[in-house]
């Protein structure tokens, strides 16, 4: 076994979910949906399937009906005229454009910054590619017994400033944010982005979630921030766009230079991205906006929110009121478990979240995920208090989960 | 730019495959197929997409239903009873479970032997994870002018024993070969499968094409000769198997200590497969016996073996008759072009086989894939002299071939 994977831990996502199931818990783990995708998406899938040349291999930087879907919905975001054949690369999954753009751009030793809480794969994506993550916490500003908002959850310029060395290659931004819901400001986003001009690195900015800023957030895309195209790789999802998280079709957008050299990686990572599904989310795109996905999308997710945060303020769980994508940090210091509570063998040498999860899973019967997994094993301790429980679920998942975590009280 | 990614010349797919759309020429180059999957495969895709989880990721491990279809038919090959949790792992296509199986085996230096010509994604699969490709050709023996058979290119044992050093770590066996159509007989394999055992490698057998071992070849698999079982990773591919080159679902299959390490890989780069094309295929599996369709596959493909060979033979082109897979290379030795013919500025450097294969889909009207791309830097001479022609296609495509052909009577 390489050294390079010889180290992994079973990763978080192949223990709750299986738990879940295992123990016919409530769902509130990994985030995905367990309800179907809107009509006019699976319609879409079911067609290309029917198309004949969508079954065969996709050129490797996308079938050019989403490259061209993709470039029209970014360009107004980002103010310019996106090519779609140079500026767009579609990838197998946002993750897959994640590990290319790591395995294009990382020499060994090259650092890149994270900042805490991060998606745990992260480290794995740069680590097989020879980077060097280095870390910077966002932190919960105010009384974290309390209900907060995640733009309390802050970062500290001048602590990721003193992160920069020689060595620093890239920075990662992620907003809306997982697990925080933080939506960065556009100071911030200036703040970030004059230190990578400073510092001429490059930004990968995750905006999976781009889809759900809750109102009445105001954004910006930091790709659009004046100076910042040139350095910034923006990366997006079908699967969390359109409710499919199971397609496994992602893009990075970016000006030429950079996406080709993720397609140079990616091209020999998989080759290609499945074309049935690329083809669904091209015509999902382009449809859209007739059956006004986008704002009923948010609608009902911000219903969602609130069932979710209801049911955590019903059980006296303190969380933290997210502005974007569909995860809440619930706060479980307060929970009490006997002493002598026997868990899996494989836990005992986990930090508290994850027993705390456990004990949640088997005896409130809700599952969350445990956010230590999201911090480096030194600053592990600043997530041991806190749960992530997704809210990407149907009302009745929601309103079973709120009735059992009642017996929380 | 990563120095491991900068060196990339452009992959000869995204050349050949736009210039045939391009040239509007007989498309006999990337290997997939101009028709559609057959109507019990397509209808399993649409099933799958109405089923709502299969919309939502899968573990990365595999959808449980497509690693018990594979263990179901994989266990009577092997002469064990596979299981279905432990000893398979469905990957993001075939190429992407090589490059998994190089991420989690292979540390800086480490050495591979690939027997030449190669499918050339391999080289860059081993070199982005830190592994030395090492090189062996197969040797055409007899007259190369004439019409051979696959099984006169061999592997000579002693040159490949004399490639292993203390670095070597893996082997890579394809069979049926591409592009050369060798199935590789049972002496050979229990010569190379005895080098295996006696220094003690790892054997990566891409078995991509084993759906299409002609008549009356007898076969054998390598993981089931004795004592091999535990030192090999055997890969397929769903869209080989079923028409679907564009569905990106393939799988390794071996013992549970190296699938564990594939997995751990692979779960940090693509995360998981996608869902609905995974259960589509796994559905193909449950049902393609009762269809009679690998019977029904091997006998139109060895009826497009013999109008391609005969379009080639009637052109004046000496070819190898394939044994397996569904290329044919052909001797262009013979074929003139003019001192002075213009090609593309970016062929000009490259050897005389591209050079051939741009003409002939300019001139003649008929795509196919230079060769020496499959050849190390030093021996890509031994490549020069032939052209690859798939015969994945209708017979209105292959015949629209055998007419164009003509024209270099
Ligand atoms: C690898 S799990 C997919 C990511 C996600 O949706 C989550 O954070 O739950
Ligand atoms: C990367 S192209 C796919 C492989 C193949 O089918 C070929 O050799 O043509």
């Amino acid at each position: 076994v390489a050294d390079k994977v010889a180290h992994f831990k079973q990763d978080v996502w192949s223990i709750f979910t299986p738990l879940a199931a295992q123990l016919n818990a409530v769902n509130l783990g990994q985030g995905f949906m367990n309800f179907p995708p809107p009509d006019f998406v699976r319609k879409a899938a079911i067609d290309a399937i029917n198309t004949d040349d969508c079954n065969q291999y996709a050129h490797p930087k996308g079938r050019l009906r989403l490259l061209k879907a993709l470039a029209k919905s970014y360009s107004p975001l980002f103010n310019r005229t996106l090519d779609p054949e140079t500026e767009v690369v579609v990838t197998a999954g946002a993750n897959e454009a994640l590990y290319a753009t790591f395995a294009g751009f990382l020499d060994d030793g090259d650092e890149v910054i994270l900042m805490e809480p991060f998606f745990d794969q992260y480290i794995a994506n740069i680590t097989m590619n020879g980077g060097v993550p280095v870390y910077v916490p966002l932190r919960p500003h105010g009384d974290t017994s309390k209900i907060m908002s995640s733009s309390d959850w802050k970062l500290d310029i001048n602590e990721l400033r003193s992160k920069i060395t020689p060595r620093t290659k890239i920075i990662v931004l992620n907003t809306p944010h997982n697990p925080v819901g933080k939506v960065f400001s556009k100071e911030e986003l200036l703040e970030i982005g004059q230190l990578v001009q400073e510092f001429n690195l490059l930004l990968i900015s995750d905006e999976v979630y781009d889809r759900l800023y809750f109102k009445p957030d105001v954004h910006e895309r930091i790709a659009n921030l004046p100076g910042l195209w040139e350095h910034t790789i923006t990366i997006g999802s079908g699967g969390k766009t359109f409710g499919t998280t199971g397609w496994r079709v992602g893009w990075s957008i970016g000006p030429k230079d950079l996406i080709k050299t993720v397609l140079s990686a990616q091209t020999r990572i998989v080759f290609c991205v499945n074309s049935p599904l690329q083809e669904a989310i091209a015509i999902s795109l382009e449809e859209a906006e007739a059956h006004n996905y986008y704002e009923n999308h948010i609608t009902s997710y911000e219903q969602r929110r609130e069932k979710m945060c209801k049911a955590l303020s019903d059980a006296g769980l303190p969380h933290t009121i997210p502005q974007g994508a569909y995860y809440v940090l619930a706060n479980i210091k307060g929970i009490k478990i006997p002493e002598d509570y026997e868990y899996p063998e494989a836990l005992n040498s986990r930090p508290r979240d994850f027993k705390v999860c456990y004990w949640l899973a088997k005896e409130i019967g809700v599952v969350a995920i445990p956010p230590s997994e999201f911090y480096c094993e030194e600053n592990r301790h600043l997530g041991e208090d806190y749960a992530r429980f997704a809210f990407c679920k149907t009302d009745e998942t929601l309103e079973a989960a709120a009735k059992a975590l009642l017996k929380l009280k």
